[in-house]
C-alpha cells in the first residue's frame, strides 16, 4: 500500500478529512494507472428472453444487448418454476427472513432446501450460507480451527474465498501446484501424522479445467486426510442429477465436504456445504460468519429449492449447455480466434494485455451489443488477460454466429494476435 | 479447542475418517455440556399476518405461534409495496443476478438501490453487500488495509462482524470501554499523529443502549480520526426519514462511513455502507469479499429499495413501533418482570442462567405459543442470559397482554428471580 500522502493528525477536522479523502483518491488513481480500475456495466436482465438484457448507459439511454458472460449458466434464473416458486413464497412468507438462523430466521423453505441439497449430494446434511464466498470462508476457517494442528493442503489456483478461509483458519498451509498429484503427495507425506485437509475445486472458473477428484481422494485416503471440494462451477451442470463433477465421476461419496453455490447453475443466490451431520453441525455451531448473519430470505430459498429439484430430474438443460458450448468453441476456432482449450462449458479467449482486453470488451458492447466483461489481473495472472465466454442453452446457433463475427471484427480492428 | 482424540494418520481411510467424525462429534458434545448448543426453531412466516407464524415441530406437526424476537422490526418484510416490488422484479428480471458485480451481475435495481441509500444518508455514494456481516467485515478490513499505520479504535461491545473486520485489517487495535468518551479520548491522544478510525454502533442490539454519536464525532474531529458507524439496529427505525440515530441526532453529515442493513428495519436481506464517492469506490475496488461474490438478486434489490423509499416518507410505522415498545415495557414491568431498562425498541428480560433461559423459552413456545429465542453466551456475557423481546407496530395491545401473562406464568413456574 502507498504511504499516507498527508498527516492525519490535524486539529482541524476539515484538514484531516480532506487528507483521508485524498488518500483514497490516490489509491484509486494508482489502480487506474495499472489498468485495473473496473467499471461495472449497468444491465437489467429480461426474464423469459435470456441471454437478452437491457444495458443502461451512463447518460441514461438504454440498449438491448446479448449477455455472453453470465454465470447463470443454464438460465435457471428465469425458469418459470423458479420464478413462480419465488413469487409464491413471497406472497406466502414475505420478503426477508427476519433474523439470523438462531433468532427467528430459520424459515421452513430454507430447512427444506438444506434437505434437498443433502439428498442431491448423497450426504447426511447440508448447511446454507448467504453466498458461496461466505460458505468457503466460514466453513474452511471453522473446520481448520476445530482441528488442532491441522495442515491445510490447498491447490495453487483456488478461489479467493478459499484462500481467505484457509488464512482465517490459522492452520499451517501448504500450496500444491495446480492439479499436481505428485506435488500433493509429497506434501501429504511431509505432513506426517498430523491431521490434514485437502482443499480444491472441481472446475476452475478461469481456465475451465477439471481436477482429478478420484485420484486426489486416493491420496487423501492413503495419507489420512479429509477432502473439501468446491463445485461452484459444476453444480447443476454435471452429473446425472446435477450434483457436479464428483457425481459425474462416481466419486461423490468419497469427498468429505462438498461446497456449492445456488447463484450460478441454480440461478439464484447463496452457497452451501454438504457433509456428515457432525461436520455441518459443527460449522453451524462455531462459524461466526454463519451464526451472526441474517438467514437467506424464504422466497430465495424456495426458488433455489425449485431449481435444484428441477435439475435433479431434467438433463435437457445440461445436454443443451454442453452442445452449445462445444458449438461456440468450434465457431470461434473456425474464425481463427485464440480459444484456450477446455474440457468444460467455459470458453476463454486470450488477449494477453489489460488495456487491449478492455478495449475489445468495450468495442463488443458498443459496436456489436455483445456483453463480455474483460478479465484482468488479479482475477487472472498478468499476460493472460482474457474474454471469458459462457454459452448457455439459450445461446442459439444464430447467437453463436453473431458472436464469432463480432469477435473476428474486433480482433481485426484492434490488431489482436 | 480440544486436542485431537485420535491420530489422523491412518493408512486405513475408514479409520482416519472415523477419527475426524469423532473429533467433530466431541466438539459438539462439549458445547452441549456447556449449555451452549443451539437448536433452531423451524418457522414459516405468514405474510399479511405478522407477527403470526407457523412453527413446524420435529415430528412434522404445525402450530401457529406469535413471534416476539424478529429483527424485521417494522414488519416491512410483509409490506404490500415491498412484496409487490419483489414479485414484479422477479417477473421482469428473474431470480438471481447471474454474476458478480463486475461480471454480468451489476443489475439496474441494485444500482438504483445504491442511489436511494446514498440519498437516505445524505452521502455521495453507497455500496451494497450480500449481508450486513459482510459489509462490516469487508469495509472495515479494506479501509484499514488501505491506510498504512492506521490505528482502529473500537467500542468494547461492537458486533462480531466489526471485530472480524478490524482483525482482518491487520491494523493496530485499541478497544475503548463501551460508550466511554473519556477512555476513547485517552486512546485517541495516545495514537498521536497516526491515522485513526473510530468504529462504533448507534444502537447496541443486546442491551438496547445508544452511543453518544455527536460527542464521538467531536473527539474524532479534535484528534483527526475517521468515524465508522454501524446503524443496523436503527436504520428504518429512527430519524425523520429512517436514516437512523445519527439522523435523529442531527449528526449524520459528521460521520465518515455509515453502515446499515436491509435485513432488519427494511425487512429484506443485504447490507451497505454510505460514504464519500472515494471511500465507496475504494471498498468496491479493493475488497475481496465484495469483488468475488455474486450480486444481490434484482428482486431483493427492488424490494429493499421499495422499503427504503416507503420509510423515507412514512413515519407511522416508526411511531407505532415506539408506542408498542413502550407499552410492552410498561406491561412487563407491571407484571413484576426484570425488564432491563433501555432507551430503544429493544426489551431485554434478564434470566441470568443459560439452562433456565432455555427452559423459559421452551415453556413459552410449547405452553403459550410465544416464540422468543433464548440469548446465551457468547452472544451476551455469562450471567446476563436473557430473553430479547422485539415489539413491532403489529404487536397489538392484546398481544402485549398475552405476553405479560405468559412471562409471569413462566417466571412463577420456573421460580425465576
Amino acid at each position: 500500500m502507498t504511504p499516507p500522502n498527508a498527516t492525519f493528525a490535524a486539529d482541524d477536522h476539515n484538514c484531516a478529512a480532506e487528507a483521508y479523502e485524498r488518500h483514497f483518491h490516490g489509491c484509486l488513481e494508482r489502480l487506474r494507472g495499472e489498468q485495473r480500475y473496473r467499471v461495472f456495466a449497468d444491465i437489467e436482465r429480461i426474464s423469459g428472453r435470456f441471454p437478452a438484457a437491457k444495458w443502461r448507459r451512463s447518460d441514461g439511454t438504454v440498449r438491448e444487448i446479448t449477455v455472453w458472460c453470465s454465470n447463470d449458466y443454464l438460465g435457471m434464473g428465469q425458469h418459470p418454476e423458479v420464478v413462480s416458486a419465488l413469487t409464491a413464497a413471497a406472497h406466502r412468507c414475505g420478503a426477508g427472513a427476519g433474523g439470523t438462523r438462531n433468532i427467528a430466521g430459520n424459515n421452513s423453505p430454507l430447512v427444506d432446501l438444506e434437505g434437498e441439497l443433502a439428498d442431491l449430494h448423497g450426504k447426511e446434511a447440508s448447511l446454507v450460507f448467504t453466498s458461496g464466498y461466505v460458505s468457503n470462508q466460514a466453513s474452511i476457517s471453522t473446520i481448520g480451527k476445530l482441528i488442532p494442528g491441522c495442515v491445510v493442503l490447498s491447490d495453487a489456483d483456488n478461489h479467493n474465498s478459499i484462500i481467505e478461509g484457509v488464512r482465517q483458519s490459522n492452520c499451517e498451509k501448504r500450496i500444491f501446484r495446480h492439479n499436481d498429484l505428485g506435488h500433493l503427495e509429497s506434501l501429504l507425506r511431509e505432513a506426517g501424522d498430523r491431521p490434514k485437509l485437502v482443499v480444491f475445486e472441481s472446475v476452475y472458473s478461469m481456465d475451465g479445467d477439471v481436477a482429478p477428484i478420484g485420484a486426489i481422494c486416493d491420496l487423501a485416503d492413503r495419507y489420512g486426510a479429509m477432502t473439501y471440494l468446491d463445485e461452484v462451477h459444476a453444480v447443476g451442470l454435471y452429473g446425472g442429477h446435477g450434483a457436479g463433477i464428483s457425481e459425474r465421476d462416481g466419486v461423490m461419496h468419497r469427498v468429505t465436504v462438498i461446497e456449492g453455490t445456488l447463484a450460478k447453475g441454480f440461478g439464484c443466490v447463496g452457497g452451501y456445504i454438504a457433509a456428515s451431520r457432525s461436520i455441518c453441525d459443527a460449522v453451524r455451531s462455531f462459524a461466526p460468519g454463519f451464526i451472526f448473519t441474517t438467514a437467506l430470505p424464504p422466497p430465495i430459498a424456495a426458488a433455489a429449492r425449485a431449481s435444484v429439484r428441477y435439475l435433479k430430474h431434467s438433463s435437457a438443460e445440461r445436454e443443451a449447455h454442453q452442445r452449445q458450448a462445444a458449438a461456440t468453441k468450434r465457431a470461434l476456432k473456425a474464425a481463427g480466434l485464440p480459444v484456450y482449450p477446455t474440457d468444460t462449458h467455459i470458453v476463454p479467449v486470450i488477449v494477453g494485455d489489460a488495456e487491449l482486453c478492455k478495449a475489445a470488451a468495450d468495442r463488443l458492447l458498443e459496436r456489436h451489443a455483445i456483453y463480455i466483461q474483460p478479465i484482468n489481473y488479479p482475477t487472472v495472472p498478468r499476460g493472460t488477460e482474457r474474454l471469458r465466454i459462457t454459452p448457455s442453452p439459450y445461446h442459439g446457433d444464430s447467437h453463436i454466429a453473431e458472436l464469432a463475427a463480432a469477435l473476428a471484427e474486433t480482433w481485426e480492428t484492434l490488431s489482436l494476435a
